[in-house]
């Protein structure tokens, strides 16, 4: 007699959809205590520099982290779809890109931006999550690399409450250097929007849904990380690693 | 006219070790406030617990990042040498190897081996700052490899301090669970003197040497960065991250 080894079925769209955003209601970084503290006002202006020159890291990663996803595509359809999403962080002649335009903030908030895009503030361990994102995105499968993008589920919200927020309770926060936020607003829903219909529609198991909702559980671990090693840093206990080129 | 360029000449062997000395000196976690807690017998339990719990991914790691650099090694007399060390943390038919042994501090501290074995019970930023040390490996020249494994010189001392602390300060603790630590009091000095050796002698310029006091400089970095993860969820602030399996 063969024995029969039954699978679980894969779930449907709207119940994959919904599993996606349980993981961003869990542990989206919106909910992270510094992101509390900083839309409550309550970041001195050391605080929320630091967040800017860590912060910048990812930013600068990003555009690596979406060419390593062009580059395991093969659909020309898909490369077509996704390769704004390095113009957007890069630039091109006719738009600045976001690393610059975060670099604009880093000046609003006092920054010399040369000294930011020397990366020597970076602390290491959000150097050390960061890189893992890029690590999981080279070397998982293209459709755990997308669901590990949709974060951006989660982040018009988040970003609408944050020019918000920093207009209003950052005063000495020239209102010029928030581009950022307003260019996300638009690019993250559309950015979004195709991803998940991508990583519904190439996961037929059960397995690899599961995998992709892991690949994205890890993202949100990786944007939590680095806001736990700026807490630790800059607000308690307040510690900065020794030998360590940005500590000041 | 040709221009001449002038290199800063490299350093002669004692003054590159002295340089290594005092990264070591400044950085190695053996200053990490957790580390001195915990030599002081004012870790909870728990909180000894949660660093054999984490610590573990580090050892888990450990002979993959030694099989990455002997496959690096272009010389049967450097891989001779180096094969040790996985066979030290693996094991063979004469010997139980460092792995085995973790997992007997592990279940002597009352934790189960196979959870500990699941890795369920690591923290996100454990993995990351561990799997930066992997990555590291892989992605730089030989000698800088070997170079980040020199935070060997440093361990001795530490090892010595630490089987003593944990058997007098932590009765709890059964003393059979700490041959880890005998073990490295013996294979630590003679894996460094090797090290050590090769990285010296294969720095010719001032540029190679200084990238090797770089590789050295991270991977203490990395040690510091898994120990202000523990002691962020399990000591100050105390918290760990959503979704996170290891949650308890």
């Amino acid at each position: 007699m063969s024995e029969s080894i039954t699978l679980p079925p894969p779930d449907p769209p709207e119940r994959l959809v919904a599993r996606m955003r349980a993981v961003g209601a869990a542990a989206y970084h919106d909910r992270h205590p510094f992101h509390l503290l900083m839309h409550q006002g309550r970041l001195t202006r050391r605080q929320l520099q630091a967040w800017i020159e860590n912060r910048f890291y990812y930013q600068w990663r990003i555009p690596k982290k979406d060419a390593i996803i062009l580059a395991k595509a093969d659909d020309p359809e898909f490369r077509r779809a996704w390769i704004g999403r390095i113009i957007d962080h890069d630039g091109d002649a006719a738009r600045e890109g976001g690393i610059r335009k975060w670099l604009r903030l880093a000046q609003a908030a006092g920054l010399d931006p040369d000294e930011v895009l020397s990366l020597r503030k970076v602390l290491p361990a959000v150097r050390f999550a960061v890189d893992a994102y890029v690590e999981l995105v080279a070397t998982r499968p293209l459709v755990e690399a997308v669901a590990s993008s949709l974060t951006e589920l989660f982040a018009p919200e988040l970003m609408a409450n944050r020019v918000e927020a920093l207009e209003r309770l950052y005063p000495w926060l020239d209102r010029a250097g928030l581009d950022y936020f307003r260019g996300r607003l638009a690019e993250a829903p559309r950015d979004a929007a195709f991803g998940l219909d991508f990583v519904v529609s190439h996961c037929p198991t059960r397995a690899q849904q599961d995998r992709a909702i892991d690949a994205l559980t890890t993202k949100c671990h990786i944007l939590w990380s680095l806001l736990d090693a700026i807490h630790f840093a800059y607000v308690t206990p307040g510690w900065a690693p020794p030998l360590w080129n940005g500590a000041d």
